[in-house]
């Protein structure tokens, strides 16, 4: 078996944001050397996500609005978490849980096996400071 | 380590729709000969899910009214990724980040290591065309 | 290539409770001797969750807040689920889909691969019965 581990890091310069991690994580399957085997891409922060979807400008705005009408970021203190904690990422910790943590990708051939639409984005909703990924690569 | 790579395909008649996917899952394992190991199951479009819960169809039509109030298909005009592509789909881009892109499951004696009520679903937010979904296995 | 199967069990008190994991999962690992590899952690029943994020007692509360806004659990007769069953747990369901079913996470070097503040936590929606969760172990 062989693997693999390495680490994507971000500092985006607004509190939400979304970024396609795709090349990234291609390159490192690549150089994995893995034919067959699985691809776990997550978020290493609980104000973040990895998810796939479509790359699409509109779309990500859509997102955005769309997560914000689900959790809103204010008023900061409807949340407990931020009245106990002094932090306003309360909001955050949901839209995570409702982007996900983490994909799993197939590796097949020694590519990750997408459909045509596929891309994998990390999702930023508590950005303006250092937050990182982690992919692990795991197959023969 | 052995590995298997299968696809399965749909077409459903309505835009959403949920097909139990579990039957063709459950002998993709056994085709396998894979005892111990690591079962994902992806829709390869992201306007669609693969997710686990019952089969009861009650629940089938209280998610389909439940997800239709967390991202309503229209009016189409509201969302971005609509007016700038033509399409229609943007809420099925957000039902299918609920209800997930994948599923992990463990092989334990060559079966999915299921408990008493786990089903495996097809979750089509976008129908009426054709989509895939990928089934990857690794283990020994 | 190494595995490892093993099931925690809950019966939590209320209905809906968040259960911290880390430390049983991170035996469990230690145990498997797997030095690089995968852990997946899935419920095993569907009104019940595996997620990983803040253990913060403020978060969680806000976290039960805010499912109960996205899907009530009453008037139960709101859900087709509930009449056709005589269950009142239809809600349950679709927390659970909030939450998510499952976790996989990366091990290397022996650990549990986190980032600063990532715990794995049960998220049970329908309690006062006995419930499972899977822990499945795979690498070398």
């Amino acid at each position: 078996m062989k693997s693999l581990t390495e680490h994507l890091t971000f500092e985006t310069p607004t509190r939400v944001a979304f970024v396609n991690i795709t090349p990234q994580v291609e390159s490192l399957v690549t150089k994995s050397g893995v034919q067959e085997g699985l691809c776990l891409v997550n978020a290493m922060h609980i104000t973040a996500s990895v998810y796939i979807n479509d790359n699409e400008d509109g779309l990500l705005g859509d997102y955005e609005k769309w997560l914000e009408g689900l959790a809103p970021h204010g008023p900061v203190e409807r949340y407990a978490h931020n009245s106990g904690t002094g932090e306003d990422n309360t909001d955050a910790h949901m839209k995570r849980q409702v982007m996900g943590r983490e994909v799993v990708v197939a590796i097949t051939g020694n590519k990750l096996d997408f459909g045509p639409w596929e891309q994998i984005f990390y999702g930023e909703f508590d950005g303006r400071r250092k937050k990182r990924v982690l992919v692990k690569i795991i197959g023969e």
